[in-house]
C-alpha cells in the first residue's frame, strides 16, 4: 500500500544567531575573495556557537507545534531524523525531549538515520504509523550540527555546510481533506558507502585506537557521488512517477535536498524540473544535512510556494550510497 | 491499530571468536578469582579481534535468512536496528549491505536507533509498514561491538558487556496463521537521559574539541537506572498487557533485555515472571546491548522454549530513558 492519508500540520525551523557570510568564509579559507560564493552559491550560513544539536531542535520543534497550534502534551511520539547525533549514546530524540523541558512525558523518543535523507526517510516509515492509528500525531525533527566535522583543508566541501534544524508535525489527514502521500520508494547502493562518510566516531575507528583528528571529519569525492546520482536518479524518479500516476509537469513544486546548487542544477536538468518548480534555499542556508529538506518544505509553505491540497515531490541523495523520494499532496 | 499479522519467518546470530572467561576477565581487571563471575554472572562472552560490526550483522543476517529458506533477493528492505554504529556516516544498514555483498542490489538501507531497545522499536515501526505492504519481507540487524567504548576502570559495568550480532527476518502472515504482534508501546523519560550514556563521539563533545580519551567512554548509574526502571515499568507492563487482553501467566516466555543477571531476577520478582518464564542468555553472552533481545529469540527458538503460535513478551529499558515491550504471538 503506498497512499496514505498523512497530513503535514505544522513546520518550524532553528537557525543558529552566528552567521557566516562568503565573505567572512573567503578569509577563514585563505580565498580570494568572492572565491566561496563563485564555488558554492552560499551567501550565508548560520554555524552554533554554544547550540547544541539538542537545543536546536527543541526550538525548531517548539515552531512546528506553534505553527501546527499544538502543544507538546498533543504528540505521541518524537522521532530525530537527524544525520548526525549529539551523543554516541543515548539517541538524539531522548535529547531533544529533554531540551523540549519534557522529561518526564514519557512520550517514546528515538532516532531514524539515512544520513541526509534521514527526514524523508522517517515521514516514510513513521507515516504507516500513523495511517494505522497507532500513533496520533508524529513529531520529526532533523538537527545538525555540520560546522564541527568539516575538514577545513577540504575548502570545496566544507564551504557548503551550514548548521540548523526543522522539525515538521504529521498527523492522520480526514477521507474528505485533501492531503495524502501518493507514494515514495528509496534504493541504497553501498557500493558507494565510502564516496562520502566520516570514517570514525563509531566502534571500528575509536577515539581509543588514534590520536589523529582526521577520521573524525566529513570526507566526500564529490564528482564519483554525481556520477552515481546521475546514473540512478533518472530511472528512479521515472519509477516513482509510475508508482504515483503522474509527471514532472503535474508537479507545483519539487524540494530537493540542498546538497549544493551546482547539484541541485545539474539533476533539475537532467529530471526537466523546470525553474519555477525547484525549491532552492542553498544560498541562504548552506547544506544543513537532513534538515535541508523540512527546512525547505517549511520555507516553501510560509512563502506560500505551496498550498494545500498541491502536489510536491521530495527528493534527495544520501552518504550511503541512497536515493529518496516521495511525492505528497500537502 | 495494534495487532498486525506478522510473522517472525528466520533468525540469526554471529558472536565474535575470541572468547573472554570470567577468570580472563579476573586477570585483566586484576581483581580476586571469582569476582566478575560472583558480580556478573557472566561465565563468558565473546569480544572482537578483527570483526566489525557490519561483518558481524552480515554474518547474523545470512543466519537468518538461511533459517527462512530466502536469499537476499527475497529482501525488500534492510535495517539496522544498533545501538552503537559502526562509523558516524553513512549509516550501518549501508555497511551491512555492503558486507553482504549486495552493494549493487538496492534495497533500501537505514538505520532505527533506541540504544538498548532498537530491535525492539525497529521491528516494532517496521511491522506496520510490512502489515501495510510496503515491504514483503525485512531484515533487522542488530550487530554491537560494546568491548571498544568500555571503561576498564569502571569494572563492574566493564564487565557486563559481550560483542555480537543478531538478524531477524519479518513478514506478512496469512489470516489463518497463528503469528501476529498483539501490542507494543515504548514510553521515554529523558529525565535520566544522562544516567546512562557515552557523552562524546557525537556533535557535542567532538574529537576536535579534546584529547581525553574519557568522554568516548561508557558511563552508567547502575544503581538510579535500576531505582528507575522498578518505578516505571510495572505500570508500563500493567498498561500493556490490558491493551494485550491477557497477563503474565498466559505468556509462554518473557525476553527481556540482557542487561544484567541481577537487574532480570530483580525484575523478574517485581513483575511476577516465574523462573521458567524468563529467557537468560547472559551467562554465555554477556549485554550486547540491541542484539541482545533478538539474540535471546533466536536462542528461545532455537532450544525450542517458544513454538509457534505460543505467546511471548519482549521487554526492555535502555538510556535514553526508554521502557519498550511487545507482546506477540510466535
Amino acid at each position: 500500500m503506498q497512499v496514505r492519508k498523512i497530513k503535514i500540520i505544522g513546520t518550524g525551523k532553528y537557525l543558529p544567531e552566528q552567521v557566516i557570510t562568503a565573505e567572512d568564509l573567503d578569509k577563514k579559507l585563505g580565498v580570494p575573495s568572492g572565491w566561496v560564493l563563485k564555488k558554492t552559491d552560499v551567501r550565508v550560513r548560520h554555524v552554533v556557537k554554544e547550540e547544541t544539536a539538542s537545543f536546536m531542535g527543541a526550538r525548531a520543534a517548539e515552531a512546528a507545534l506553534e505553527d501546527a497550534g499544538l502543544v507538546f502534551s498533543d504528540i505521541d511520539c518524537l522521532v530525530s531524523t537527524s544525520g548526525t547525533v549529539e551523543q554516541s549514546i543515548p539517541c538524539t530524540a531522548s535529547l531533544i525531549q529533554k531540551a523540549l523541558g519534557q522529561e518526564h512525558s514519557g512520550v517514546p523518543a528515538f532516532d531514524i538515520n539515512s544520513t541526509c535523507l534521514s527526514f524523508l526517510t522517517g515521514l516514510d516509515v513513521m507515516s504507516y504509523m500513523v495511517a494505522a492509528g497507532r500513533y496520533q500525531r508524529v513529531l520529526l525533527v532533523a538537527t545538525e550540527v555540520a560546522s564541527v566535522g568539516l575538514d577545513w583543508s577540504h575548502k570545496e566541501s566544507a564551504a557548503l555546510f551550514g548548521d540548523g534544524a526543522a522539525a515538521v508535525v504529521i498527523s492522520r489527514a480526514e477521507e474528505d481533506e485533501p492531503s495524502q502521500i501518493i507514494c515514495s520508494s528509496m534504493q541504497t547502493f553501498s557500493a558507494g558507502a565510502h564516496l562520502s562518510q566520516i570514517r570514525g566516531g563509531g566502534t571500528k575507528i575509536h577515539r581509543r585506537h588514534t590520536d589523529q583528528l582526521e577520521p573524525f571529519l566529513f570526507e566526500m569525492d564529490g564528482p564519483a557521488i554525481y556520477r552515481m546520482a546521475s546514473k540512478v536518479l533518472p530511472d528512479f524518479v521515472d519509477a516513482l512517477f509510475q508508482v504515483g500516476g503522474c509527471q514532472m509537469a503535474d508537479l507545483k513544486l519539487v524540494i530537493p535536498h540542498q546538497g549544493s546548487a551546482m547539484a541541485m542544477r545539474l539533476i533539475s536538468r537532467k529530471l526537466g524540473i523546470a525553474e519555477h518548480q525547484l525549491m532552492n534555499i542553498s544560498p541562504t542556508h548552506g547544506n544543513t544535512i537532513a534538515a535541508s529538506i523540512p527546512m525547505a518544505l517549511h520555507e516553501a509553505i510560509k512563502q506560500g510556494r505551496i498550498k494545500r491540497g498541491e502536489r510536491l515531490l521530495l527528493l534527495g541523495t544520501s552518504a550511503g550510497f541512497s536515493v529518496g523520494g516521495m511525492i505528497l499532496e500537502y
